[in-house]
């Protein structure tokens, strides 16, 4: 299979890119990048020295077309919506990196991105791209949206416990914290070193784009309405996300209970690690530990002095929160095993 | 005024030992330290080279009581127990920067620290050094439990709400973000730099001590009992706490309320900022704005979609998280000016 | 005294107004920055939130010289160039922080700059800024050229080597690391934390401008012709520089004879601390006990083995390696005790 | 192919473990802790979690000989003496991560360990574990002393240099900079977060045991004795060592001729990558972009000026500084292809 990266000059693009090179069952035959056209890939991902004399082609959709039967489109938020239809209509299977075709309902993008969807009716045909919820929906897909960093490790650290109903509905709390590669890699003042490095730094406390996936996928688990308080902060590191979820329980239960809600869901998931262990400073998931990996790590604690519940999921916001699941994505698509090309067993220390 | 350092070989010990020495009110005349008797304070405290010749001493209760008016213990949490009555009886003036004096309820020892307290009898009389909240028991005090550091900035992040009456009382989420230095400087696998650097690490997420006090203060200023859903996060920075306030509102409320509610506790107070900007990097507190200060940074956002305000509360975990605090509360006990020796204003960036 | 910094948006002159405003002798009349004008100094600098109500103006030569007995120009390089003769005029005297007037032979411009000096006439009156070496001409200067950060650290670490003549002067390694705001504060993907953070990036490795202060300064101590080899490297730090010193001795020295050497030049200098101790994890110079102060850390050892010495010289870049360094000059200039405003001793840990 | 690990408990034993576990040619049967006894893998190394359900087992020699044809020895320096012999007694195949097996000079342990060898008739025997140095002699090893991290990227950025006589012998400076995963996982003061975070600090600047390794395989390529002035520098990183090297060359070369050196030694050489670009942040090696991989990247500058070259050679200190070229070894004494299990390109950014 012929596969290429749309916008391959980012950190998802680049990431996708290590990813594809070495896949022993596709072949990476274009990636593109407007502002990269005639150089190596190595020039922008020195990580690939050494791996391939690849270059960057600009994005021509109909040599796209003949080179690939599905393409990675990473751009910029907006920027993929036109392009997408377009790709779709030679017949090229897609999954989308960014924002673009995440929601279903086209309101969610006024709302939540401040713009008019353009293609509201691919909104429907889009498959939200976490195997894990939308496995067999992903087999026959045509067309993903590949999800937010940050939605992934709060949905799936959430899902069990939306599912099982055992949580108040509206008092959801996700505290996530994030490191600097999920910004991209445009310089800004925000991400340069002085400033990044040696601080916590809370943005979008209230606004984030991403709580419109994560309450479209929970409240498919549920016929209650679920509401989350989704709050980001930057903190010193490169990769990792820890989503640190808050939240009451309608009733009180025990720690068996709530692994058997996590286990039904996640029992045969490869990607899935549950973390509680009673030794030693890994504990609870710790997004360090999923550095270079594909796994979700999830853990929680019982608080019954509150009747609270703190679960924890980490991952590497540039695996499994972007590349890593559009390779699980594009793997289910294409009828190789799931874990084909995402073996890193992840590093320690890293 | 003649003070000393009881317990000096420590982070705290050596970060009072820095505002002391410089301060013009006092002259620092003992250092103790068991372990470095006879050493320079700078063979531990490199800072110090260059500020002073002086060297550490045993604990020696009379020669302590000699050469002091005023002490401040800064011992491993259950080392005070028995020194601070010992130094009580000789008149000296005690700020306890451990946790032995925090408390007023003894069963709170029992409960949280797991044991049993053996002077309870000066639990009453002993203040906790918030300034913000105690200032006239400060002031006549003999006794001061200076606060944890976490809780410090967690309480004055909440006090102006709990006061109000305008949050869920059992719906109060903590999460907290805290630098290395916070867990002292013997050196632990948990704060090894190959472990530590690059993650987010949860611990003690239900059962942290400093819930015990957070929640004593907060329910001082209300009739209904509080509690308080505390989760610490070490993350990769030396100094600073971020504490995450989210809470759910009664009734929906406006932003200037809000301000009215913070502005009622801290209109005057020289040590609390505010801080909710529209530009820049800094828009909310950042506990990278106060790294070598005694500021408290609050700020909030409001999120009417969830009925939830988020609520930020950032310090320097040794300075107003530890010795800062604690040379505020002398300065107070003293009759000095509230501020001195205390105008560092910060570094950008550090 | 009334003075101004001239460029106050950047890290050094931000960290000048954290300096000046505090300051006992002088009145802090005046910030220009072209792109902030009539925004407040915190809206940039955050640190200064509740220190000043001070706004940026335009630079306005008529004005600065109405408010200001002396002015710091905090400029891009070659930005001073036209500035400054047209602010002497004005008989105010300058402490340019930039390069444009370090250098005292116009053909250095040439070739180190590319580009030509316009008023090489004042290249002969500007005097270097380092106190340490130049203090008797700059109590009488009108116009400083305050060294850049990483000259001043390795100037003062081979000053008396050099002066002594006991190294060979043609194999002198300098092999520097230096922190991210060493860069200023306009965000580049050298400094973006994703590529910033966690790497060493060795960067202008033979063609660094600092390379032709440094040699000025030492031949000025010596009739033969030294020449340095300067390599400097990006490191994971905000502030901090250690100039690693490798040279070759002529013939043995004992460690006794070094220090001889070290003391002759530096004996009473107040801001140069000798660092060589036999215990702990700061036996030799490190920036990090260095950051917020003015000090410049030297230490050295021998290596009879291969008859060289390895001199260290650690300073925070923002302090001694530009802004502290300019109050000292100020303060030398204004005929104020020379330390003033600049007591910090640091912080351990920071 | 059955092999194992003895000393599984440090950061080179897991990093051991993680290549060998997914190795398509050997069976990782035994992994040997002392203090682990019966634990999972994964409590000491938790980014195994999911991979294996491997325990570790006492180091019983006849256990091991039972279910091992090779063994790497990972034991903290001076503690595979004695076990050594045993091992090869038993006639199996030994890859030593210590230092006791590499140096040929029974004298040289005296010299720089501070101990006397007891098995000097080995010592000739052993092979210097460098596969672009000796790969013939490990071909047919019995015994390799694999080499210290920060040796092998010294002495393979300095070889070609040396081989081709072109530097003076006795002027050569190894300026090198290391992460904190070097000292070991074994908690210290100096690799304690708050002391080690943000600084950079020289130590054991000039008797290194390092140097021995240097020196003894240098002199090996040529009939000048050399001699390296060797100087470590621990930075805020975890993984990584960038060694730069200043060298006086005793004739002008160019470019191209440099070129020439450094491809008669590696042009073939899978591991070897030569970085030298134009563009971006990634002109000359950075131990970051050589993070989870094999390679050595190696660079370097001319500066006619001073007629010095600048050679850098940048790679993962647990990688190709241990256990990755412990497998490269391996590899190459059983016969397989010399890069199997030791694909990863490394991450950008990570």
């Amino acid at each position: 299979m012929k596969v290429g990266v749309i916008g391959g000059s980012g950190y998802v693009g680049g990431e996708l890119a290590r990813l594809l090179l070495p896949h022993p069952e596709v072949e990476l035959t274009t990636v593109t990048s407007r502002s990269n056209v005639g150089e190596f890939l190595f020039t922008v991902h020195p990580n690939l020295r050494g791996a391939t004399q690849l270059k960057f082609t600009p994005p021509n959709i109909s040599q796209i077309s003949d080179n690939c039967d599905l393409v990675f489109t990473a751009m910029p938020h907006g920027k993929s919506l036109e392009l997408v239809p377009q790709l779709m209509e030679t017949g090229i299977k897609i999954i989308d990196m960014g924002a673009d075709y995440r929601l279903h309902n086209p309101a969610d993008y006024d709302k939540w991105y401040n713009w008019k969807h353009t293609h509201p009716e691919l909104l429907d045909e889009a498959v939200y791209g976490i195997p894990e919820l939308h496995r067999e929906e992903i087999k026959n897909a045509k067309l993903i949206g590949c999800p937010g960093c940050m939605s992934t490790a709060t949905i799936l650290g959430l899902a069990p416990l939306v599912k099982a109903g055992v949580i108040e509905k509206n008092r959801i709390v996700a505290d996530v914290k994030i490191g600097s590669s999920g910004a991209g890699q445009k310089p800004t003042i925000a991400s340069h070193h002085p400033e990044r490095a040696g601080g916590v730094r809370p943005y979008n406390v209230v606004t984030h784009r991403h709580v419109a996936e994560v309450e479209q996928e929970l409240n498919l688990l549920t016929d209650e309405k679920v509401t989350v308080c989704f709050t980001p902060h930057a903190v010193n590191m490169i990769r990792g996300i820890l989503s640190t979820i808050h939240a009451f329980l309608k009733e009180p239960q025990s720690t068996k209970d709530i692994w058997k809600y996590y286990r039904s869901m996640y029992q045969n998931e490869h990607f899935i690690r549950f973390v509680k262990f009673k030794k030693g400073p890994y504990q609870l998931p710790n997004p360090k530990i999923t550095m270079g990996t594909n796994y979700v790590d999830i853990g929680f604690e019982l608080d019954p002095r509150t009747r609270r519940i703190i679960a924890f999921s980490a991952i590497d916001n540039l695996m499994r929160g972007a590349s890593g699941q559009g390779v699980q994505c594009m793997n289910i698509m294409l009828g190789f095993e799931e874990t084909t090309g995402l073996e890193c067993q992840g590093y320690h220390p890293m």
